[in-house]
């Protein structure tokens, strides 16, 4: 399989952790959201993904998949172990309420094109644009937090999953952009545990090939 | 089962499509996104939904689900027929993608809260939010036309499913708010064959106990 993926996209990043999780190998083929006004926009990458965003899976004959948590819930479809989320109904509801949460009401309104655009737009400079990403991340943290378990290592077990996948790769960002974690301690717990994982390590950002680290 | 929703919250529409297109009855308890600053913002809704927002789902026994797709996939665990995605993985995670397109990478940018805060803080006028909602439909859409099915009736097959769903609800808001759909005639023509059936006209804003159709 190849990942198309850029370093520090979260989306990119939780695909990486679920990969890694469940042992699959992948190779990573860097597409810069950034370089010469993001490679996301060069025709050969638009006729792998239309959306002209990052991930991207190809699969080994050529099929590609995009959408993170569509690409995950693939690749719980053909390797179900470990397991990215439960199997009883309720519990399985709520452990994708809480990674939809992160995935649709945080992320995307502080993508780096919603980014570019206020800036364009509006005329936010750096700091406007930095107050957006840490209100929308607040606003969800806030949300998010008293809908997790306090006595487990992960959102809702002592295993993780897709919930807690979604959260610290969103923790990355907040980290990023200074959000203020001391609110949100499930949060914070959710995030330690998962870095201390080998799947976690090699998915974050700076392991990346295509990492610029200053 | 009681909805917590509102008219014209595409979130809910999609919900009140998917429990339709299964025939399981619920009541609808409307939460009004406008009157008094919110009442999603009410302490009282607050504690059936962190996240303020809508739709929530109540369970007979008193749960309460949130997350429009996680509440359709609960659906779709619990009442399996009619299946809201294909059973085929490859078809699954396409048509999940799709749906992914809309929830994730266009409603949460166009979301009520988005418009308000954009006002706020940008000082964005009713012409500006408009522009603002177009420019993120027309992004998405034009992502999203390339991916469907041209010789179905929905958007990859003759019977509709979740893709469909988001796709005719977010049609509800690009119709508010005078996106040209004539680039997507596929899109287009999902819209004509889901509004022709009687789970998604029962489902339609107009329909709801607390429209406010002048």
């Amino acid at each position: 399989m190849i990942l198309y993926s850029y370093w520090r996209s979260t989306a990119a990043y939780r695909v990486r952790a679920a990969l890694n999780l469940k042992g699959i190998k992948f190779d990573t083929r860097p597409v810069d959201l950034v370089k010469d006004g993001g490679m996301q926009h060069h025709p050969d990458y638009i006729k792998i993904n239309p959306s002209e965003l990052v991930p991207s899976l190809e699969l080994d004959d050529g099929t590609v998949l995009t959408q993170s948590l569509a690409i995950m819930d693939y690749l719980d479809t053909i390797k179900p172990e470990p397991a990215l989320l439960p199997s009883d109904p309720i519990a399985r509801a709520r452990a994708l309420g809480v990674a939809h949460s992160v995935a649709m009401d945080i992320h995307p309104v502080n993508n780096l094109r919603v980014g570019q655009y206020l800036g364009k737009t509006f005329g936010a400079d750096a700091d406007a644009k930095r107050d957006w990403m840490v209100h929308w991340m607040e606003v969800g943290f806030r949300s998010i937090e008293p809908l997790l378990t306090s006595d487990t290592k992960f959102a809702f077990s002592d295993t993780p999953g897709l919930a807690d996948i979604c959260i610290t790769t969103q923790c990355y960002n907040a980290n990023r952009w200074g959000v203020d974690m001391m609110p949100f301690p499930k949060i914070l717990n959710i995030e330690k545990n998962c870095l201390s994982l080998q799947a976690f390590i090699d998915a974050t950002p700076e392991q990346q090939p295509d990492a610029v680290v200053s």
